[in-house]
């Protein structure tokens, strides 16, 4: 049995070994990709963002739980897939998965998993939307992509996502409050996190604020990245999602159920708009590119000699040529 | 008299409008640059980086200001660029320059410039590094580079500088702490900002706990980035370096002194410990680099019609290929 079918008969060990090789880019990897994107399609691709301090991982530990055990229908199967592109050299130490562990260990219904940043964020953001394929074609109804921080690899991640949940709390500073004028514009749903910390009313005010702030139909556009330039048919409707403020306390629960109903309702927005299809093909052309990109690169430094690189560097060391000469020397 | 030769004759409305130029990379900026380059090579470039609430701007204030008005010696010209990577839409509201100004402003020797995202990580990188190209070919002696945040971005940016400053303050909270251990690793001066605040002690003591964690001289080498994966001769000098832990108080002014001190006793390590030549390789290596990457897929995609790629992304979409097969198809 290939690992690609042991991923798709539910084995949890093909489906670990699997998401290793795809986060290595290893050729069996590739193979087993291929054979699993016919299965894909299906999951609701949720990503949570937000400062450090917000207690995002918490959050995203309870929302799964809320999967696990709703109040109506069938329980979910939930892929959590946590990516730390904050420590570029020593990552993975952040994320708590042991925390995670003690409520949602056991439960095979739930499937955890962590990467920390391996080279550039091009590479993560495509190794993010490869292993949330994997989990996709193994039948994971929900895949909650959590990263940390507020920077523009979060954004290239959380362009993959169909929902995204943009996670503040109280006291955290004017300042990181402003710089979050960014993040706010990626956001499908507001989080107030530690809602029983005071200044609840304060922060929540700042995000109704920024909401309020120009060009709403031009924010639902950025959404989609460059993939998306002018309305589509049917676009008019996509200004019609107001990012609803959710109050929580990941430590107790208070609120989760309420923000999961607010997650379905988004769901249940993208796929009668037509926005879920809109993005998913946003999502498409963003990974087609960047493997069109990887593979360009690799064949022209497959075809040039080291020699004659360094050499070029060399000439640039002495100033003898500019790096813009230097590169069009080289592409010929 | 061209853009070029304006900057070269110490223009500074020239020198606004080039960097304009630079930073919408117009055919007319790139022209400008090969003029520059050979001028180029002769500047101290200090990356300033740490997250938010650290009184980073300030503290860049209070650096310029110590070059232009130094205990010995002649002032040096100061050229400040502050990125902000973390705002990928509303981008630079963050960055205090109004602030920066009152203390500054009327002085010809300090030039300062914000620049904020645009586009990808990359490009801002690239970016960065053709202004700072910029700012020394005008004969700039020292160029202050200060990002916003913790992540990728900014290690990218990072690796432009000559001496990169990690800058710390008491009470951000330990998950914020931890975080840093990766940022800590491109460190080569530590500064403990706002060290009138009670925590003063355990921040520092957190910080020289990191700098005993494992492997200096892999720390040493990975700032070299790719470039740099075996020791070069003389390369066992550059584990000699210890980042130093300097304690300031922007606001007011206290260690700021202390702080260009250790700066200006880094790049003299630098220069005689070879490393000054070794950085700069690499980071003329990394910027042809991304020159070439740019210029593959532009190239590329100018070969092949929008139809074609549109058919790809649609077989996508009904997932009768998988992305890597489209990518490879599109390749031919």
């Amino acid at each position: 049995m290939s690992l690609a079918q042991s991923v798709l008969a539910g084995e949890s060990l093909g489906l670990a070994r699997l998401l290793t090789q795809v986060e290595n880019d290893s050729p069996e990897g590739r193979l087993a990709l291929n054979e699993l994107f016919p299965h894909t399609g299906k999951a609701h691709l949720i990503g949570v963002t937000g400062a450090p301090g917000t207690g995002k991982s918490s959050l995203v530990n309870r929302i799964a739980l809320q999967f696990r055990k709703p109040p109506m229908g069938n329980p979910r199967r939930v892929a959590v897939l946590a990516v730390d592109p904050s420590s570029p050299f020593t990552g993975g130490a952040v994320l708590g998965d042991r925390v995670r562990m003690r409520d949602l260990s056991g439960d095979p219904g739930v499937f955890i998993r962590s990467m920390a940043t391996r080279g550039s964020l091009g590479g993560l953001a495509q190794a993010t939307a490869a292993m949330a394929q994997v989990f996709d074609a193994a039948g994971f109804d929900v895949i909650l992509i959590e990263t940390v921080g507020a920077g523009q690899g979060e954004v290239d991640i959380a362009r993959l996502a169909h929902t995204t949940l943009v996670v503040e709390a109280p006291g955290l500073g004017d300042e990181i409050q402003a710089i979050k004028a960014g993040i706010l514009e990626i956001a499908d749903i507001l989080v107030v996190n530690k809602a029983d910390l005071p200044g609840v009313e304060r922060t929540e005010g700042a995000l109704k604020n920024m909401l309020n702030l120009p060009h709403p139909v031009e924010r639902i556009f950025l959404h989609h990245g460059q993939a998306m330039t002018a309305p589509a048919a049917g676009g008019e409707a996509a200004s019609l999602w107001v990012p609803p403020i959710q109050r929580t306390v990941a430590t107790s629960g208070t609120g989760v159920a309420e923000l999961v109903e607010a997650i379905d309702r988004h769901a249940q927005y993208l796929r009668q708009s037509g926005d879920w299809g809109r993005r998913e093909r946003a999502r498409l052309e963003v990974e087609l590119e960047t493997l069109v990109r990887q593979t360009l690169v690799k064949r022209f430094r497959s075809n040039i000699p080291d020699t004659r690189y360094d050499e070029m560097v060399e000439r640039l060391v002495r100033r003898e040529l500019s790096p813009w000469e230097a590169a069009e020397a080289l592409l010929g």
